[in-house]
């Protein structure tokens, strides 16, 4: 089943060509976290959506340029740093995600398919980071990795945008924008296995990214085992497991698009970045006098 | 005005001696958000606590026993690593707050007040770090130091609890418990100025930390200004404002005490790492063989 959202409101469910407008079961809100994610924080169980009856439900034919972010402003976005060994040889890195663990992405920075990437600095290079996004469908907390794929909704398409510069992850990685996710959520049922998925990323027509989730140093499994060893995960919350080799600069008007298995396609753009130099983000005076007043 | 909820449900406005139940204007919710957090989601605006009418509402007497976090599940708690001098120092850290930018924690490590702080591992210290802790009142993007309070709706004691290891600083950061906020929100109406707060921290009745909110590297209207240019801040989240020397190991049973200012006291009580050592916390196949499969 594939969880979509039309025009930021409007939950649907897309069989083939059609969009079956589910709002009078799940409900439409206004809030931050969209229909899906507001479900799912009222407590509803992933179970429940094989009893959907889409039967006399409403349907529109799918315009693919109305779906919007299937999750609005998860509570939020675990990801996993250096979890491929190609990237980490490409990034020069000692460590992996063995040593590092997770971080956080903020919840503002995701937009959903045909939306913009906004490069925030004229100066310090933004790269894309194709990578397997997973949604937490139940609340895990020290789950093992056997157990682990029985808390997943679904899966989706993640990117993750990363500036490169000496901020912590959360930052480089949290400006509004960056985290384009999509074009829809495939329950865990129509993915029998997660860790054998094709990933390819293509950026302005070039192929960047190449590489199968059976790669990934942290297997989905257990990466959500030792991610619920840290911290409760929560219905909606997203997992971005990790980008392999290939990752490099976006420019204006670059076409990014993202394909994984049988989960779907993802596509955005980029918008070059405004005369803004890196120099000129607001600091503090005592950072301006070099960290003593 | 004392923003407070009782028992995980009732949206308080604390009075002296007593606690007015403002459920009936306010709203009681389910969700994770908690009471005030629900309401400042569903966008209601600082300014209508002005017109708040709490004659004829009902009162209970404080039993100081029933405070709960006053926000139950941020959907950002953005927090600022090396943000004074002393402590700078203490670490031995080269950069700060200036180089580092901000980290996130996730919302699902707050608790409140007399709650407990667990620590996660038997062989591997954690730390407090008293900090004082911003509520954003109204949607910030791009805000300038000058302009940045009008964003703001109160303010609370927060301890950022951290493990000290080789993890992202959002790990380290966010196990459940490690993030205490309360004992409530003091509107920012009653804080004239942020940036002349004393902070004192004692655990196990020694005093630990001891500085002004004038001492930070980047001020309370520079952290916010700061963050608002790589994020959007929402009605809802919390910054963490960063911790000044003294911080320190945790042990079985000791007390945390924050004190700010006029904003109020947040104590806390530690419970004892269970026999679980670090090395066994889940990891990959890959990462035990060294990060090559």
């Amino acid at each position: 089943m594939k969880l979509a959202v039309l025009d930021g409101r409007t939950p649907v469910v897309v069989t083939e060509d059609r969009a079956v407008d589910v709002s009078a079961v799940i409900g439409v809100t206004a809030g931050f976290a969209g229909p899906w994610g507001d479900w799912l924080e009222r407590g509803h169980d992933p179970g429940e959506l094989r009893d959907l009856d889409l039967a006399g439900l409403p349907t529109v034919s799918l315009d693919e340029g109305r779906l919007t972010a299937p999750l609005a402003r998860p509570r939020k976005i675990v990801a996993a740093p250096v979890n491929y060994l190609d990237h980490k040889i490409e990034m020069s890195e000692q460590k992996s995600v063995a040593d590092y663990g997770v971080f956080l992405k903020a919840g503002t920075s995701v937009i959903g398919p045909r939306e913009v990437v906004e490069l925030p600095y004229e100066d310090l290079r933004t790269d894309q980071e194709g990578e397997l996004a997973v949604v937490v469908g139940r609340t895990a907390r020290h789950v093992t990795a056997d157990a682990a794929l029985d808390h997943v909704l679904g899966y989706t398409c993640g990117l993750d945008i990363s500036l490169r510069s000496t901020e912590d992850r959360s930052t480089r990685k949290s400006f509004d924008t960056f985290t384009p996710l999509g074009p829809w959520i495939v329950t865990a049922d129509e993915v029998p296995d997660p860790d054998a998925l094709d990933l390819r990323c293509w950026v302005a027509g070039e192929l960047r990214q190449e590489t199968s989730t059976s790669e990934l140093l942290f297997s989905v499994r257990e990466l959500i085992a030792y991610a619920s060893s840290v911290m409760t995960l929560e219905p909606g919350d997203v997992i971005l497991t990790g980008t392999p080799a290939g990752v490099g600069p976006l420019r204006d008007r670059d076409v990014v698009r993202l394909e994984i298995g049988s989960v779907g396609t993802l596509e955005v753009t980029v918008s070059g970045a405004p005369a803004v130099p890196y120099a000129s983000r607001p600091r503090g005076r005592a950072a301006l006098a070099g960290g003593a007043r």
